[in-house]
């Protein structure tokens, strides 16, 4: 019997655990093994800001499956090991051991990179002062908590007005924190157009939270006795015993580049459509690889766990043996802020100019459901098409109710190429509980298709 | 000035009304007439159980647009005018003015059938007792309404366990009366299979209502001082001081097939994609319509108010010398039953076998959002897909929240004749308040993947 072929993953996150899985089940007598410099594998990590607010009981539960579960896959889990290089010409990786400082060598059949993304790091003083906070990883969360358990702050500061920010200030909050959110740009949370984010804004306003627009840019965290006290804004002095840090990501490339593998146009590593890099037998996916763009037909960088799970498991197969295609993104994502839901896909009106296509758009305020019960809810939807052919290039949706509903089948339906008009055909499900006769999708998609540009 | 064409329509209900405004929207000229024999036009048949449940404060908020805003347009509506027959060699309708008894021949270039379903009457006596009633239009939730306040009933029986049926139980048992739901089928609401049905009877009873299956037939309903008291079932006699016969409803054709227009196989009126009748300038839509089933690829009849819009919008720009085509349905429905959302898409495991397809399904239990926040509740989903081929075929869903969601979603997809591998590489939303990082549809999907039918 010879012996089986060994598949190194590097980064036991979404990506890497996915890839684990999924090459398992394509080859059962595959020798598989991911390190991660981390304390945790395979956990939740869109479920943190949830975790220091409270709403998740222990960390324990992000934990989707645990380093046992996955040795009895036949999958090694080795946490707290830091990779320190690649060497693919040997296909070796130089691994050391965080505990003990011990460093060995690793080598692979074939190498899966999936280092994850870090936080981008503000040009600020004082970011090391106790109590200000980046949040990436589980143990940013246990240190927050502990922070929040231990100094009992009653005044944060939330540097970014992104999906991060936005979640920590619903669940600082909760918490009875007095929140203030700073945001270098004109308008918060600009991964939606500016009609939508303004909801979001009053949201926001309407919890108490205060918000600095514009050019309120943190320029120092300042401290007493070694702990935050305040924050220099152009703006002005914020007091602040507790500073979150969001102010997004970037993707971890450091030892790829190392190695000799090539990134692409966004900084992240560049792979084919089965996620090999331009090295032999190695493979990238998740955070710090690009991620196929299906309506801008290129590779973009968006990091998130469901393309991370989705490439970790292409990663997996083909590294197994099989063979898979990554199909590529449409721009999917959604948000909680408070009691608002905030969705988008595909392009929005300013991404779409960015791409230099003809667009139009409509702004539709409907209600989530039938208008006539009473408790329907405002629901605003924002359509995006191409001029002339009228496929559809994106939409962004707010409200209390159904956001997310509406932003799947936008989703779907950009995934199948859909035009403007094909939406106002779909069948899709009515009764007065759950939308008008007409779902304000398609509503809206006849509000543009009425228009010249359409017509 | 030559004069103007005329488009004349029979029924002035959803089909009818979006006829009329399309047709308007086509040729600003074109003489319009809708006649309807009921009072009411243009309102949402579907909210009528929540009117009689209250949730829906009066009468005229089911009203989508009045007579008089039509007038407006330049869309004559004729209430209380009943048509008599149809003409085609003449290209003229008799109608007869309901108040009046007055009849007069109207003439047309151009006609729509729309006159829509009515319920099946139950071969039973006693069906004239008053306390007995069908709902099918604005007129019979008023007769309802107007029945509860004078009679204060306390037992309601409810004869049909289907979309109307399960809507009238909720919303008797909101105005505190008893109700006991006859069903003559083995499975409550055979709109889903029985996996997904079953939860339905769980909630009914977890709402106190009764529920007959199985060969509980109704043979009579027995009156005293000629209102009704009791209804005889072949399993025994249930004390009723109000019944509501809900046994599903019949293509109303007479005037059609009177006048020489061939039905379909299913009754109801066959029609082209332009929803042309046999008959030269006369157009059929809505209930009365047959509907093309994109997966099936033939005629179906399925009554509903979404179609009847598309069918509507479909038939008055051709009517108005547009050019428009009837995409088709894919068989989607929703209701809510208490606290409990089910929804259906295409072809449930029943129907697929039905036509003749090698279908595989699979049923997933999951949770709407993350597991690991505190409101999670149980979301059931159901796929059915083409053995070999992956094709999807249908999916129906059942939970106390993000059924509509999943339904929609599937529709989409669906319409756009996606397999079960494309809902697996879908780009939805995720965020832990809306899901998990594999949607539970795409969960389920996977587990349909994985099996050897589908390898």
């Amino acid at each position: 019997m010879s012996t089986p072929e060994r598949f190194v993953i590097i980064g036991a996150d979404a990506a890497g655990m996915s890839a684990a899985s999924e090459a398992r089940r394509v080859d059962p007598n595959l020798d598989i093994i991911a390190y991660d410099r981390g304390g945790f594998a395979s956990y939740s990590q869109c479920g943190l800001p949830y975790l220091i607010g409270g709403l998740v009981e222990d960390h324990q539960r992000l934990i989707a499956r645990t380093v046992d579960e996955f040795a009895q896959r036949g999958i090694a889990v080795r946490l707290g090991h830091e990779v320190l290089a690649v060497d693919p010409a040997r296909k070796a990786i130089r691994v050391r051991e965080l505990m003990n400082g011990t460093e060995f060598e690793q080598f692979y059949d074939r190498l899966l990179i999936a280092t994850g993304a870090s936080p981008a790091r503000l040009p600020v003083t004082g970011l090391y002062l106790d109590g200000v906070f980046h949040l990436d990883i589980m143990e940013d969360a246990i240190a927050i908590q502990h922070y929040l358990r231990v100094h009992q702050p009653k005044h944060a500061v939330i540097v970014g007005g992104g999906y991060i920010g936005l979640e920590m200030a619903e669940n600082l909050v909760r918490l009875g924190l007095k929140v203030h959110v700073v945001q270098r740009n004109r308008q918060l949370f600009p991964s939606v157009d500016v009609e939508i984010a303004t909801s979001l804004s009053e949201e926001l306003e309407r919890h108490g939270v205060d918000l600095s627009l514009c050019d309120s840019v943190v320029e120092a965290c300042e401290g007493h006795g070694g702990r935050v006290v305040d924050v220099h804004t152009s703006g002005g002095e914020v007091p602040a015993d507790l500073v979150v840090a969001a102010t997004g990501v970037r993707p971890a490339v450091a030892l790829a580049a190392g190695a000799g593998i090539v990134l692409g146009a966004t900084g992240a590593i560049a792979v084919d459509d089965h996620l090999r890099t331009n090295v032999p037998d190695i493979f990238a996916a998740g955070d710090c690889a690009e991620h196929w763009h299906r309506l801008l037909q290129r590779p973009t960088w968006l990091p998130l766990g469901t393309t991370a799970n989705k490439q970790g498991r292409v990663a997996g197969r083909n590294a197994a043996g099989g063979d898979a295609v990554f199909a590529g993104i449409v721009g999917t994502a959604v948000t909680r802020v408070f009691d608002l839901q905030v969705a988008r896909t595909g392009l929005t009106e300013r991404e779409a100019a960015a791409a230099g296509l003809a667009a139009g758009a409509t702004v539709l305020r409907s209600t989530d459901h039938a208008g006539y019960l009473p408790d329907a809810q405002e629901l605003i939807v924002k359509l995006v098409a191409e001029a002339g052919s009228g496929r559809l290039l994106g939409g962004q949706v707010v409200g209390r109710a159904g956001a997310d509903k509406r932003i799947d089948v936008l989703a779907a339906a950009l995934y199948a190429g859909m035009t403007i008009e094909d939406l106002t055909r779909l069948d899709l499900a009515y009764a007065p509980p759950f939308n008008s006769v007409w779902d304000p999708l398609q509503a809206a998609a006849t509000t543009l298709l009425r228009r010249d540009e359409f017509g």
